[in-house]
């Protein structure tokens, strides 16, 4: 349950529920349903007591702050018949929390510390209580705060209930971003995998990242080390069926693995960027530790800046385009050889929606990646909008570079 | 109410229910409750009744495809007590589709015309029907395809509703952005605009949008032009409070506004980026058009780069560092020269997680701006994770460019 005026105004989006949900799964414990209320005592209470009626237990996040608006307190105290009472644990945790902060507490903070009577303080630093329902069903009520309601679902929300209700089943998951293959075809090369290996529980999931489509394979027994192995043999058959389209696992992203490759490989880098903008030295810079490979980026919009930083001669401009093999080529040469790196890696195209011709309409963008003065050269025509153009571009450049550290003939074969 | 077992899993964040309660509201139709369940035909009828029980109106996204686990029309059968029957208007319509993209009708796709007897079929082009409950009450049964559920919801839903029900209340909202003042601030600033202009049922709501704020000024009254004035009138307030701060309106973005104001203004740009590794570059270009202004941009993660590509002398980075006034006064000057632009921009600093110092801690960052030769330098601190380190570098920077075209004494007088 997720309590909130700007919630079912859709103002905000609340990531709370999404969050719990995909945490209990693994532990075995499920969710039933997830509701949305506004700050309002009839609707909170009625949804609570439907809550109870079907369900063996009941998160609650939202409602909980010191101003006027946060009733859950109240509320939680109406449904279950108890009267609010000061609760010394958490007057305690508030002189603390404020006195490690060394702020005096603001005014009105005293609402945080009436309770409905007998709830159980949950944490110490943040203002969550439990309390039970008839046939033992607990509730736990937590702020809508994501880092404090993270805090406490992790901590002692979920050690509880697993001691409560001990699920029998073991869940385990595992996933895979793929990127240059659509959904569909991912989905027809991991055809019949469970039964292949024998593993009637397993079950995957499609979801689209784009440029990249994960798959979440989950899979579940009663024994710990089994269900490993299992989970094991899952990934290690689907990286075979995938065929060099996985380009990160585990949550990671590309950007992620291709700098750790990078890294690993002692390779060193200078980008020549024209349509994608800098969004390529974006991505790897948002991997810490990506200095020691990434030397520098030309980010060429102009042509004067093709010519200027990179060496790209008018005449190539002129004769062939910027977008080209032939422009790509000049500038992921330059780039390598005045920066002095490994490694040049070039993109040149158009993004839209301007610039389009028949022979080269928007969505046209040519690479280029040079290691020691060999050159491949590759053409795309990519749809969508500028923002999609430029991360299906940005995209493909990075899986170059992972492809070349993974096998150094993705180039040299070309 | 959403239906689907890959959101109460939490493996699929649903935005159906928040879109269509952001699209609701200003029409004066209020959401009460947000209820998703998985596809489990007993926790959909209950929650479908209790939605019935308590709401006046029922928008249902999801379970409405061609394979087994849909079960929506079914569920909707038993709750109505209606017979299933094949509806000639959904098998017209799914002849027409299929004729239209040139492609045979895949197997099983029968089962969508097979909807609760009566049911109003909504669209030519998607699954999606109404059922009337007792007491007049419409439910509406859409796809959870995000795009087919906004038509159907845009299209045929919101202007049903209207005419039914005919709220008396016409809302308004105007979205500001705020970059440079913290949420408390902002709420300080604004504080007693209602009373001042007195519109009482004025609204402000507060929502982080890293690294900026964005409020939204909401207010309802039975008259849409005087609605529309006071709006505006709100609006100006605000940025008369907000002095200077508010850096995007009405859903757009920082990148935008600076874009857009450097177009306007004729000015050409370069920027020397460090520690932002491309970021405000790719931002800039997100901006269609952007290749009138944005001529290049270098990414200078090395000293080696920042010397050989911007001028930066080797002195200058052995007395003071890479991280100071006089190398972001040397790069903005090289790169504005260099590329032969009315504007020079750059960053220096230190992303983290590594790199810091007592002297120069995390976080530490130093901005350039050039314009005729004429320099700006300013070194800032900013706390956080290395991606947001490197955000409100990136954002520091536009709102710098934004103010210098909206007054060049931002400049000339630093």
């Amino acid at each position: 349950m997720c309590i909130g005026d700007e919630l079912v105004s859709g103002k905000v989006v609340d990531e709370n529920a999404r969050w719990a949900a995909a945490r209990l799964w693994p532990m075995g414990l499920d969710v039933k349903a997830m509701i949305t209320v506004g700050d309002d005592p009839p609707a909170i209470k009625s949804a609570l007591k439907q809550a109870l009626d079907s369900a063996d237990f009941v998160l609650v996040s939202g409602g909980l702050g010191a101003t006027e608006d946060d009733i859950t307190a109240q509320v939680a105290a109406d449904v279950f018949a108890l009267p609010l009472a000061e609760s010394r644990r958490m007057v305690k945790n508030l002189r603390y929390f404020f006195q490690s902060m060394g702020k005096t507490p603001p005014e009105g903070i005293d609402r945080l510390t009436w309770l409905p009577q007998g709830a159980e303080v949950l944490s110490r630093a943040s203002a969550g209580f439990k309390l039970t329902a008839p046939q033992g069903k607990p509730v736990y009520f937590m702020p809508g705060v994501p880092r404090e309601m993270h805090h406490i679902t992790e901590h002692h929300v979920i050690p509880q209930l697993v001691e409560q209700f001990q699920p029998d089943q073991i869940r385990k998951s595992g996933e895979l971003l793929i990127f240059g293959l659509d959904e569909l075809e991912v989905q027809k090369r991991l055809k019949g995998i469970a039964g292949e290996l024998g593993i009637p529980s397993l079950n995957l999931g499609y979801y689209p990242r784009f440029p990249e489509v994960a798959v979440i394979f989950s899979l579940s027994g009663k024994q710990n080390q089994k269900a490993d192995q299992d989970l094991a043999a899952v990934l290690k058959a689907a990286y075979r069926r995938l065929d060099g389209h996985v380009v990160a696992k585990g949550g990671q992203t590309l950007a992620q693995t291709t700098a750790h490759a990078l890294a690993d490989h002692n390779l060193t880098l200078a980008l020549a960027e024209s349509c994608t903008g800098g969004l390529i030295g974006h991505s790897l810079t948002e991997v810490a530790g990506s200095s020691s490979f990434f030397m520098r980026g030309y980010i060429v919009y102009s042509n004067q800046a093709k010519e200027e930083l990179l060496g790209v001669s008018s005449q190539t401009l002129a004769e062939h385009g910027a977008v080209s093999h032939e422009t790509a080529r000049e500038m992921a040469l330059g780039a390598a050889s005045r920066a002095g790196t490994d490694l040049g890696l070039s993109v040149t195209g158009i993004a839209g929606p301007g610039g389009g011709s028949p022979e080269k309409p928007v969505g046209t963008v040519y690479f280029g990646l040079c290691h020691q003065e060999k050159v491949m050269t590759k053409g795309y025509l990519f749809s969508g909008s500028r923002e999609q153009v430029k991360l299906q571009a940005a995209h493909t450049a990075l899986d170059w570079l992972r492809r070349f550290t993974e096998d150094h003939a993705f180039l040299y074969s070309h």
